[in-house]
This record gives C-alpha cells, sequence and structure tokens, in this order.
C-alpha cells in the first residue's frame, strides 16, 4: 500500500505513530487507522480539518474530535497511572489558543495531567505573575506564543523545570508568519528552554509528556 | 568640498546635524568640526573609535570622548532650562552597554536629563519590576536589547510615555547579527512602542529628546 | 473562559486594552466587548472586516464602524481637553489609504485632533513641499508609505517634532509584503524618526497620541 | 556597578546565573565572579577564550579551565547524589567537537553524568547503530550536528526519551552558518525532539540536565 | 504564434521539448502537442491538473493522464531496449507520494525501469535498511523527502551510485515551503548526491535515466 | 592560459573587456593587460587595490590610477568627439564617494563628460533642489545612495531622462550590507529608473554611457 | 479627495502620471481618468483585471483595452514622429508573455516602435541566436525572463545598446516568486544591464522609451 | 580517539572516506591520514590550506599537494581501467578556478580523465560554442560558475548527459556569497541538471565519478 504504518514504534518508544492529518484524504486516514486499530493501537490525528472529522465520525463514531485542538483520538481502555504530576500549558494570547490546545489534548491522551493557564502574555506582566506559583508547580512547561513571542523568556526565569516554547503563525507584517516568535525563542536569555516548529502544539506536549513519565519514574 | 554640511539645520530642527564618525577619517572629521564650529554651532560626533577621538583629540582638546558610548562632543556654553524631567535609559544586560551609552550620552548632549536603569532583562523579571516607580516616572523610556529582545514588551506594559526600542546585535546563531530582537520589538504587543534601527543608541535617544522636549513646552 | 481582559490597562497606561479583531469571530469580540463596557470602559477595535462588524453592530448598534479604517469603537461622554495641538497623518498613495485611515481615527478615538496629508510621495516632491507648513505645526507626524517608503526620511528633515514611521504591504515583487519600505524606514538618515510593524497604522497612531498629550501636559 | 548579578536565581532556580564570556573582558569577568564566590555560589563561565581564561586563572587558579569546551568552572565542595542516570551526548563529526564539550562539561558541572558518543554521523548510519544501546539507556540525548544536522531525526526515532538537538555552525555555502542544520531540526519527523540555538552546547545541556534532574526524583 | 517549439531538441539531446503544463490552458497545451505529434515526437506534459486533463483527453483520447503524477503522455510504438537496469524512487512519507510518482512516471516514459520504495522516513530507519539491498542494486536512486528532508543522506551512505536528492515542499512553520528539506540536501554529508529543484520530481528523474542510459551503453 | 580575453568585444559592443580587478593577482592582471595592449586596446580595470595598483605601476607606468575610485585605465590616444552632452553623477553622502567616483571614472574613460553632484541626500532636501537644474540637463543620471536608499525616487521624479540607480553598502544594522538600498530602488515610485548591483558603481556609468553615445547619435 | 493627480508631470517629465490600476476599484479609477481627460491628458492604466476593464469600458468605451498586456489606454490624436527606431522586446519562455505583453504595449502607447522577440530561452540557445541580429539593431531591449532569467546575460554580449532587464514570477520552489530571476539579472556579467522589480514590464518599457526619445534627438 | 574513520565506505561505497581539511589542525589530519594509510586505503584531503599541506607534506612527503585546488592525495599503485572516456569541466571566469580545479583534480584522483574547459562565461557565447564538441563528447559535465551562474542552463541545452552544476561565492553585492548563482541552477530551464553545494567542487566532481563508471561499465 501506499503507506507503512511504523507498528514497532510503540514498543520502541512508548507510543504508537501519530497521524498528520493534513494533506490525507479521510479515506486514506481511515485505512490507516483501520490498521492500526487492528493492532490494539492506540490512534491519535492531529491538524485534522472538522470537515474531514465528520467523514471519519460517520464510519468510526467511537472516536473524540476535541474541535478547538483539530486533534481526533481514540484510546483502548487500559488502567491509568494516577498521579499528581501535571504539565502547565501557558499561552499569551486567545489567538494562540488553536496551537495551546493542540498541546494540551495531546498531553491527556498521551498520559499526562494538564493544567491551562491561557491569555497572559507579557505586556500585562501582572497576569503571568498572578499565575506564577500554579506554573512553578508543574514538571514541565509547554509555553505557547504568536507576535513576539517572548513569554517563555519571562516563564523560563521564573521555573526550576524544563519549558518546551512553541512560537505560533499568529501577527503580521514583520511576523513573517512566526519567524518572529520562533528566533525569540531560539535566542532566549532564561535556561532551560527548548523549542519546537511553529505552530506545532503537538510537538511540544510530547517532548513534556516525555519529560513528565521520567518524573513519574516510568522509562 | 566632498562634504555639504547642513548649517540650516539647527534653525530647521533644533540641533546641528549630526557627524557620523564611522568610514571617515580623522582629518576629514577635523574640517567639517572645524566648519561647524566656525558657525558657533554645537558638535556631536557618534560612532568614534578611541584611536580616531584620539587624534582629533590633539588638535581640539577642548571637545570631550566618552570613551564607552563612543561619542565626540562640544556644546557652546548657553543657559540650560533646568527641569525635573528625565528619559528612562533601561537595559537589558551588560553586552548592550555601548548602545545604552551611546543613547545616555545623546540625550544628555542635546539637552536632557537621563536616569540609567541597566542590566535588568526579563529572564529574572523581579529586577525590572523593583525598578518600575522610577521607570513609570520618565517623559519616555529608551529600551535596549539584544538576544531576543524581549524587554520593551515588558516595559510598554508598566509605563503609560512613549517608548523606543533599540535592538542591539548582541548574540549568536539564529539572532542574526540582531535581527531576532528587531523583529521582537517590532511585533511587541505592548502598544506605544516604535523602533529604530540595530544598534542606534543615537536614534533612539534623539526621538526620545523631542518628546522631552515637548513634555517641557519647548515646540 | 478563554479570555483574560486587562481591566488595570485604563488605570496603568491611560487607555482600556484594544481589541484586536483579525481572527476573533464576531461572538467572541461581543463577549469581551460586553464585559469591557459593563465596566465604563472605552472600546476600540482595529482591523475588523465589514462582515463582522455588522454582526456586532445588529447587537450593538451604539457602536460606531470606520469602514476605510475598519474600525469599530464606543466612547464614554466626557468632557474633552479643547486644544490646538494637533498630528498630522501623512501618506504617500492613494493605496496606502487604510492604513493611513487606520491611524487617524485611532488617534481621534483616544482624544487627539488630526490633520490628514493624503497622496504626496516623493516622486512628485513638490506636492509634499506644499504642504510642508501644516505638518511643521503638528506635535507629531504619523507618516505612512508602501512600495519604497521614503516618505519619512523627507518629511523627518523638514520637521523638529518626532515622526512614527508606518511602512504599507502596498507593492509587488521585491516589496517582499512591506520589507521593502519597513527596511528604508529602519535605516533613514533623518533623525528623530521611529517606526512600527508594517501596516500598523494603529500602532504608529498609539506612540503619536502619548506624545501630543505630553506636549498638551497631559502626564 | 555595570551588571546586577541575579543571587536569588540559585534558589529560584535550583543553578546560579552562568556568565556568558564572549564580550566580556576578562576584569569584568572576575568582578562578577568574585562577587559570586563571596555568596558561596559555584561558577560557570561558558564560551571563554584561552588567553582570557589564562587571565583569569592568573588571579584565581582553584578555578578549572576545559580547553576544548571553551568553559571554566568553579564548584563548592558539596556531596553529589549517586545516580547510575546518565545524558547521552551525541555528536556527528569532529568538528562539532567544540559544541559537545560544551555540553558534555556543563552537564558535568551541573551535576549530572554523561556519555559521549562522537562521530556516528548519518552517512555512515552503521556508526551510529551500533551506539544505539548505549543511548537508548540515557534519561535524556543532546544530540549536536552541522552540515545538514540528520542526526537528531535518526536518534529520535531509536529512543523514548526526549532528545534536545543543537545544531552547529559547521559548513559553508549554503549551510548560511548553521540555519541548514537549524532548520532540519526544527522540521523532524521524529517526535520528541526539541531545539536550541545554534552552537549553544550549554543550552542543550542545561534542558538535559533539568530532564535527569527529575527523573532522579529532584524537584 | 506565441511560443517556438524547440523541434531540435529530440536530435540534440535525445528527448523532446517537455511541456510545463501549468499556468498553460488546454487549449494552448492541445496547439502545441498537435504541433508535436505532426512531427512523430513523443509528448510528456508534467503539472497537468486533472480537470485540464480532461479537457485534453476529449479531443486526444490517445494519450494516458497518470492522476497522482499529474503527467500526461503519448509515446510513438518503438522498439525499446530491454534491460535489467533500474532507478530506485525513494520517497520518505505518504505526502511525498505526488512529487514521487512524478518521478516514476516520468523516468518510464523516457524508457527506465523503476523500482518504487515508499514512506521509509529516517524516524523508523530500519524501514529503510529493510529495502538497501534493492536500492543497492539501482543504476541510480531519485530520493524524494519534505519536512527535514534527511532522507537523502541516508540513502546516500548506503549505495555507491549517484543520488538525485529532490525536495518536496511538505511540512509547515519553518520549513519555509520546502526551504528547509533543500538545504538539508544541499549540504549532505554524503558523497555523490546532487540537488534538483524544490517539487521538481520530473527534473530528479531526467538526471536519472540519462544517468541510466550511459550504464545501459546509450551514448 | 587561464583566462580567454574576449577581444572581439571591442568590434561587437564598442568597448573592449573590462578587467575586474578583486581576487586576481597584480601578476594576472599585467599578463591580461599586456594581451590587450598587444591589439591597442584601451584598458580598464575596475577595484582594484591601491597596492596591487602599485605592483602595476612599477611595471606599466604609462597607466594612470585613480584612487579613490579604485580604477586603473590606459586609453589610446584618438580624437575623440567633443559634445556639451554630460551624466549626472548625484551621490547621497560623504560615505558613498568611492561608488560615486567609480561611476564618474568610468563614464569619463569611456568617453563621456561627467557633472558630479555629492552629498545632496533627501534628510536635507533643499541641497538636492538647488542643485535640480544642473541633473534636469544631462542626457543621464547615475544616482548613488546607502543607508535607505531613497535618492533615486526623488531625483527620478525631477528629471525626465533615464535614471541608473546605484546601491551602496553603506549602512549597519538592517540595512543588510545594502540590501535596503537595494529594494528601496526597485520598488521606487518614481518612472524611469532601472538599478544595477550594490556597489557597481562601474556598471550604472556603463550603461549611462551606452545612452549618452545613442543621445550623441553615435550607435 | 482621497487623489492628488500629478498634472504637472506631463511638463516635467514629457508623460502624463501612469495610473496603477491593482488595488483600485473600477469607480476610483474612472473618477482619475475623468479627471485627467478634463486636462486632456493621455491615459495609461497598468495591472488592470479584464473585470474591471469590462466595467469601465462601459462607461468609457473610447479606451481601448490590451488583454494579454492587462494594460488600458487612450491617446490624443497628435502626429506622431515617424522613425526607423524601434525597441526590442524579448523574452524567455511562453509563460513569461503577460509581462512582456505590458512592456511592449507600455512602449507603443508612449511613442516607440517594438518589435517581439518572444520564447528564445538559454536552455535552446540556437534560437536566440538566430534573432540576434534584429536584437542587434534596436535602440534598446527589454529583456523579460522568469524561471533562472539568465536571458539578459546572454544577450548583453550581444548587443551594444542598454539592456533593461525584467524578472518574472515565473517558476516554483527555489525560485522564490522570481527573486532567483531578480538576482540573476543584478548580478550579470555583461555590461550595459540594468534592473527593474519583479514583473515590472511597464517599467523595464517605460526606460527603454526615454532611451529610444534620446536616440531620436527627442530631449 | 576523537573520530570514527569509516574504513568500511571503500566496501560500501567504492572510494574511502574523504577528509574535509578545513577546520581540521595539520596534527589532526597526520592522526587520520595514518589510520587509513595503515590499511592500504587511499587518501585525499579537500579544503587544504597550503600552509596546513607544507606542515603535513614534512611528515609525509609521498604526499601531493595541488595547490590551486587546495586538495593533497596519495594513491596506491593499481592498474588504472584505460578508457577514452572524460568528464568536461568547465568554468565562466578566472576567479572561478579554485572550484573548477578542486573538481578537475578530485575527478583525475577518483579514477577519470578530465577534459578543462575555462573562461567561457556566457557574457561572450561564442567562446562557449567554439567548444561545444568537446563537451557534447563527454560522458558527464561538471559546471562552475559564480556571478549569475547561467553557464550551466546554456551547457545543459547542447549536451545529452548529464550535468552537475556547481555554483561559487565570486560575486559581491546581491550575489550574497553564492545564493544568486545557487538559486539560478536550481531553477535552470534547462533538462538534466542536477546542483551541488556552493563552492563544493569535490561533490560535483564525485557524482560525475560515478557516472563515468557506470558509463564504463563499473558497477
Ligand atoms: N502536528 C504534527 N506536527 C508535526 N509532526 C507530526 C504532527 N502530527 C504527527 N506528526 C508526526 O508525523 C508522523 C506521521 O507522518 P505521516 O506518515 O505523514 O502520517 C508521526 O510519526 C509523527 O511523529
Ligand atoms: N549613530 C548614528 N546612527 C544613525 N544615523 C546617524 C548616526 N550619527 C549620525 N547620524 C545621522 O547621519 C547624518 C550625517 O551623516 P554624514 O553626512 O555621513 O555625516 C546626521 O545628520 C545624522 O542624522
Ligand atoms: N515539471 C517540470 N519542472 C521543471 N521544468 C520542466 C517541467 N516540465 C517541463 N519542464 C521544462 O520546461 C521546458 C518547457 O517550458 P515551456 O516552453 O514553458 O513549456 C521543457 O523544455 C522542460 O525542460
Ligand atoms: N566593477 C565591476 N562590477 C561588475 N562587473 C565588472 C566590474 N568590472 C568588470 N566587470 C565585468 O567583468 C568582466 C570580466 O570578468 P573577468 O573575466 O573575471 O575579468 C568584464 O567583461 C566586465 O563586464
Ligand atoms: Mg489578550
Ligand atoms: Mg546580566
Ligand atoms: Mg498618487
Ligand atoms: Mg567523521
Ligand atoms: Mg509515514
Ligand atoms: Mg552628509
Ligand atoms: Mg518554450
Ligand atoms: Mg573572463
Amino acid at each position: 500500500g501506499f503507506a507503512k504504518v511504523d507498528h514497532h514504534r510503540q514498543k520502541r518508544q512508548g507510543f504508537p505513530e501519530i497521524i498528520f492529518g493534513e494533506g490525507k484524504t479521510a479515506e486514506q486516514i481511515i485505512t490507516i487507522l483501520e490498521a492500526m486499530k487492528a493492532r490494539q493501537s492506540d490512534v491519535l490525528i492531529t491538524r485534522l480539518s472538522e470537515e474531514k472529522a465528520n467523514q471519519i465520525l460517520r464510519v468510526h463514531p467511537e472516536l473524540t474530535y476535541a474541535k478547538v485542538a483539530e486533534i481526533m483520538y481514540w484510546k483502548a481502555e487500559k488502567k491509568q497511572t494516577v498521579s499528581d504530576n501535571y504539565i502547565a500549558i501557558v499561552c499569551a494570547g486567545t489567538s494562540d489558543l488553536r496551537v495551546a490546545e493542540e498541546a494540551a489534548i495531546t498531553a491527556e491522551v498521551l498520559g499526562s495531567n494538564v493544567k491551562r493557564i491561557y491569555d497572559v502574555g507579557v505586556a500585562g506582566i501582572h497576569r503571568l505573575l498572578d499565575q506564577a506559583p500554579v506554573i512553578q508547580q508543574a514538571t514541565a512547561s509547554v509555553v505557547v506564543a504568536g507576535m513576539e513571542g517572548a513569554l517563555p523568556s519571562v516563564v523560563g526565569g521564573l521555573v526550576s523545570h524544563p519549558v518546551i516554547a512553541v512560537p505560533t503563525s499568529i501577527g503580521y507584517g514583520a511576523n513573517f508568519h512566526g519567524l518572529s516568535a520562533l528566533l525569540t525563542m531560539l535566542n532566549s536569555c532564561a535556561s532551560g528552554i527548548s523549542v519546537v516548529n511553529i505552530d506545532n502544539g503537538f510537538g511540544g506536549a510530547y517532548s513534556a509528556v516525555l519529560i513528565d513519565r521520567l518524573a513519574k519514574g516510568i522509562k
């Protein structure tokens, strides 16, 4: 067939292959997810438009679609490790919501607890400082910001855990579709910050979940 | 001669033409400054290396050289308007000192009071917040930052006066010689921020002085 | 909720939080503006398409929509300081109108007088020189230009007040969506020019209003 | 003074402020490190040339200089938590050594064990596969690569722990001083990879150490 | 007429001029192909949308349309040299299919045998290693990859024949429409790799066919 | 030998091949110029450092070296067409002198009269307007400017002859080594402006001379 | 009104102000052209879509619309200088037609004769060499090319008159919307080539017409 | 040790690992080459400065240094297949010599015959056409060009074998250190052209040699 699903990945990496929904037809996705479910694999599809989600739901109503996050998923029943650990998902403005939610849902589906701290951009710094304690208690932060992308630098200076910075493409003009926020984050003066691709909420969460698992003693 | 000094500028704009020292020989600068002094004009030379400054000082010991700022100047005796107004010169790290001092000396020579708030980058936000009151009382702020250049966004959210942001070329890698800080500042979410060229401390101060003069009722 | 309106901003900065209309639904905007009006706050929404404006007007006919500027606003009745001061809004060509009007309406809503000097690009320099006196009498100029963006350099050489330069995305080919005009303005030989993001008429006006307030003695 | 050392950082973040040696004179660095030692703080100086290191060693022979890594440090005697955990420092070619060593020494000084797996670039994939088991047992990998920077993608597919990718500026022509490797790493198809600035071995190690501490149960 | 078909090319280069379908109307293409068929020339049209293909098929049902590849062609009956030689068309992900098929069909129409090795991206390296023997036996490989574009580096290290690397525009954010994959391939550490334009499956195949002909002893 | 001098060029194009001095040794240049002089050809060498010029002058004292322009030349005695026509060489600031002189000397050596109008940048527009009549009487203008490069737009609006714009690399920060001026000139609103490479005074003059010859009736 | 037509331009520059049709409504254009016709001015509108052209033609059927060139114009009856001079409009491929025709129609409307030499790209060099004599006899060439944009370099080496190079945005991938062709033309080794903006056929023709007028003795 | 020489490569790819001399000390290179010679391996070192070459020659006088090419090599005595096949190394200008020679020497050391066709840039097209027959008889061409890099497009249109295009960093201003030539070559209209990194004469030759071997029947 056209695709070689990496069924071995769950074993090698602890999670099954995640399906990148953009640029695949609903039919192609159904083929892939059926192959995965046939092997009892969990399913996670990112960047899936509502229209394609609805086409898939007609055939597979057992899947769940998270609309803002544009994520669809299905999880086998298994007993979840109970833990107080959580990942802080922090975002700068309401326009960053889609990416922040992509991160939040990904983290939850992959088995971590999440706390959302949204709309706390640096131009009104007191909003962020008010939330500092809840962020500081997390095992990792995923910090999502567009425009100038300064939020991770400030968060990075407040916490002692790893920060995964996610630039978004929100902005205009000299923003260059997220380049501005990306460069800001790569050049951050704060230590303990690493960066994923523009709009890659999924990727930010994935790294955070791996960290959270280590903190829980899962290796 | 090779240069047409814009002697009319003092009348038209309130300040004489400023000499850009980079790429001019000491001899060329001496020719220009003598032409200016012959007309009782104040003199301000920016981006002047210590070596060239010493050559000029040998001929014109009446000028003053500000070493960190790389600025040389001479001011005619005239009574200065006394005022409590001041411009806040804020900078992120010790590496931004040259540009911050270029701004500070320029502002002072052009007739404004200055308060320096240095090494208050956003990765240790409490250092900045401690200084917020003194910044808030200024008529304008010149905020100098390299690396990710996030400082003006935070300052802009704390004050109600105009902020002139000056990106510096401090950094490496994906900093691209100040491009990162420049883009950050142009994309700032905070209102009331405008930006000058990378490393242009002089330009930032010049705009701030024009603002400070308006605040003093000089038009 | 999804948004944390910065209600404290009016106190801290003299103006309430401004709503960025792009990328928000009419419903989201209505929620935010009702929260603001509930606290007697003035309301200013930028980059709002006519279609969304009409949806909002159906629910809140008391707001005003400025079509060319794509701005919607509502101001509480309060006595306005009367003043002869004004801001000059200068633009190069008829294609820059949307951005110039965004600046003009913003300045007016925020409480400044405005004079519009439009279609005076540098390729026909006499048109600008004819208008020089009216520009020179302003407390600040907002100079809007696309294509090569040379206008602020010439205006900056004619006036003794601060110039806020606004590059627009008008042009094609090697214009790179406003990059050409942006770089021109950042590299200007004239002193007293600072720059905001491409197409950011709002930002240009905001800085000019802060300056105009200082000139009026409001601090 | 010219610098405000962030003495509070050790408390807030678990490590003292790290000194960026580039662009500071030996004198400035001595001033800062003495202020830190006066408070019993550990000291870590990165990007320090051999010449400046020697000047400092003359005054402070108790510090250690790691030549390839261009790092100088001093650690107070304290009992180290013993652990089998380690961080894998993986690099593609012999030209990436300086950056890889900057990462390795940083990690060791900050308290983690390190295993070095060097010169295992993807053009001879068997060299990497031979080392896969030792990499897979680590708590985190710091993967350093210049030229096309493909190594983190392959490592990311082999391990189930977080990978911090460090692009280097090694290369020529269309490498654009590390941009090529940086983009490669940001666009990686493998999950669990996050990226730091070009040549930022220090930053890569810092994030890895934070992860390793969580894995050891230190929070 | 508007076009000067290079009828001499078949003689000079062994193949007729290929028609670039994008940006030409169905009518224009019909005019050109009729001129070519009038001279017994083979016909190959690339980047042809299904819609335009159908318009042409109505008039010229003797042509064949390869839908995924977006290629239309017609070949005169002539006896084909029989050979065991083949070109390996290797691609990284299912999203690269259009470009991979453009390469595969081009190569077949121009007279080479082809083996397709698809969805073997480096993040699951075992999938590629499983296919190594079939790739190594080819006379040339065309390696198609988007995102970070690392596949040609790994293939280049496994084979002893020339590799033509084809970057695709698949990706988002810091991918910059294929720039990331392009730079990766140009900077490859592996020897024997040369690169064609982003998404240019046609160009990659054309070079590979010229090589395959030399290997068959056709000059 | 290593070079194939295009001796046929004088016939085909009216001028002999010009030698690009940068990156050639004095020895190589002497070999080439002797080959040219052996055929009675005029000689023009551009971008020649003073040091290499002196080496050549020792062997060929009959050549002339124009120091500011960094040009060396030798012209056979022939009667020159006398003409009132001239080319205006206009430049913005004193830092653009090298490039302006490269243009001026090139034009003179190739047989045109030249008038120099220097240091008339747009930030003091009256300086340019004072010189407008002498510029308007030229057959062509070569307009040289660095920084924001706005001068050709203003000149282009004042004259009715072709303008060749030459961006220079003078500037810093967001100037990007002349890119800013180059883009400005390519995007000029004024008609009749065409552009040559950054710092290419030679190329600007060459085009202007071809125009001037047509105006003199030489074809 | 919203526009200040530069009625003085015909006097100053020999041609009236040209209307840039893109981004103006049919209504705005009608207002401007009526103002111009009221003063007996010729009218030339570039970059005008067929749809807007039809709207204007309904009101002003006396204007002419050149469909491929997307140009509309109206010329007052006046006696045309008869001349054998002509401008060569040369283009590389059939996809460059729109820009080539924009140049050709512009030149004709502005009063020059034109010869069209189309589809003579450098990949089949004999097609160009066959047409060399007709190009060499022109007073100026406008050379239009997309993709790699190599054509002006070859033409520039064949002729002794000025060449105006026009890059087009035809291409894909690493073409970056015409940047590739633009850079090629700016870096040309051939002398006597100057360049206008990407897709600016109008600008290329305008400069060529100014040259042709000088050659005809019109100043 | 610090380096893992890929001794297996000769077997896997037909050639041993090639040493990249830039950024390695003479001592490091000696260590590596002795390890290789100990296994009877041929040795090829590229980008080796004359100074380091001399240091190595003092210890290993049996190696040969090609000065212009900056290549050092040593070949074991073995009987060479005699063949009439050759690779054409074509270059545009005398400044491209270093890269062209890097290609030529590489090809010869790796076992192919070479013909050099130098200084045949497209601005004097007859020089290239004179040499067409010798180029057309080659099994592959390596075409080296800086500035605008147009030469491969013209060569590609003349031959029926694969062309490897090598852009060089020769040029200035908008050349951007070879970017201009690189983009030209990637966008070539001629078929059968593939491209290697800027200044990578070695890489161009390596691909050509693999092709030449296939043409000789070596697989
Ligand atoms: N939103 C996303 N952004 C980046 N990578 C993703 C995303 N979603 C899935 N992936 C990765 O893409 C791979 C699948 O690609 P594909 O074979 O095209 O479905 C998965 O293994 C994931 O690692
Ligand atoms: N550091 C600086 N950065 C930018 N512009 C400057 C600087 N110093 C002086 N200038 C401007 O440069 C102009 C003088 O340029 P010049 O004629 O080359 O000396 C002055 O009128 C100033 O506006
Ligand atoms: N998909 C393609 N990508 C790049 N070049 C192509 C492609 N298809 C055809 N060509 C080239 O484009 C030329 C024809 O261009 P045109 O005259 O515009 O049809 C042919 O000679 C081919 O060399
Ligand atoms: N300053 C210059 N800038 C651009 N091109 C030049 C310059 N000087 C000479 N040339 C061109 O370079 C060609 C000679 O190149 P070369 O064979 O390397 O000496 C000449 O034919 C000129 O067209
Ligand atoms: Mg908000
Ligand atoms: Mg500090
Ligand atoms: Mg106008
Ligand atoms: Mg190695
Ligand atoms: Mg896949
Ligand atoms: Mg000057
Ligand atoms: Mg064609
Ligand atoms: Mg030459």
